[in-house]
């Protein structure tokens, strides 16, 4: 069970795309789609809505576990480190695997292009 | 610090809703986006991305932190019960909080229409 290999999955970030999801989410905060005021915030830029930064994770745990979906009983965590802005790309990397008594966790590193950690999360599954 | 209280938010996920967001990731995966694919699977229907089912979540927490973000430092962990279709209705509810020496552990769980648990999770913040 130890030789996990996730393999790494990578999506830029674009205004057009966080104006999507705030059409798709209904979140229309300024600090998501209005360009003056994310110049005026302390992260002087927009920022991607949380749930947009995680896709790339989602993408790369689904196509690890061969499915559709998340295996049902696999439990994510997640922590934000640092915002995401336009123009970023975000690469999900597994950082770690221990496996453990019937459980495995899978660590993992949302980077941006500068490598710095934007999300840092772990995957718990049970053992099949 | 117990007497937290997060506003109830939900939403109603579309087919529509589920298109945009395979456009904005690039997952095309036919049991999201191929209502005959998806009615053949185990599922009898299309379902969400995994995403998708979080965004009440994250607009509760960011409403009920006061801010624009989820705090930095703030863990989430997430469980994915059940299956979200076309058609569900999403809410996502605070259950119970727990008040631990300098964090605190907020319960939440997402729940469809038929009151079924599709997301459980917590929510960790440092005490401020």
């Amino acid at each position: 069970m130890s030789e996990v290999e996730i393999e790494p999955v990578g999506q830029t970030v674009t205004q057009q795309l966080i104006d999507t999801y705030a059409d798709l989410s209904g979140d229309y905060n300024p600090i998501h789609v209005d360009p003056e005021a994310g110049m005026k915030s302390p992260f002087k830029s927009t920022i991607a809505h949380g749930p947009i930064s995680l896709q790339p994770l989602f993408v790369a745990i689904t196509r690890w576990q061969g499915g559709e979906t998340i295996t049902p009983g696999s439990r994510l965590s997640v922590s934000y480190r640092r915002p995401v802005r336009p123009g970023d790309t975000i690469t999900c990397v597994q950082t770690q695997v221990t496996d453990d008594s019937g459980a495995m966790e899978i660590g993992f590193e949302c980077r941006n292009q500068n490598e710095e950690a934007v999300i840092v999360g772990t995957l718990m599954v049970q053992a099949s």
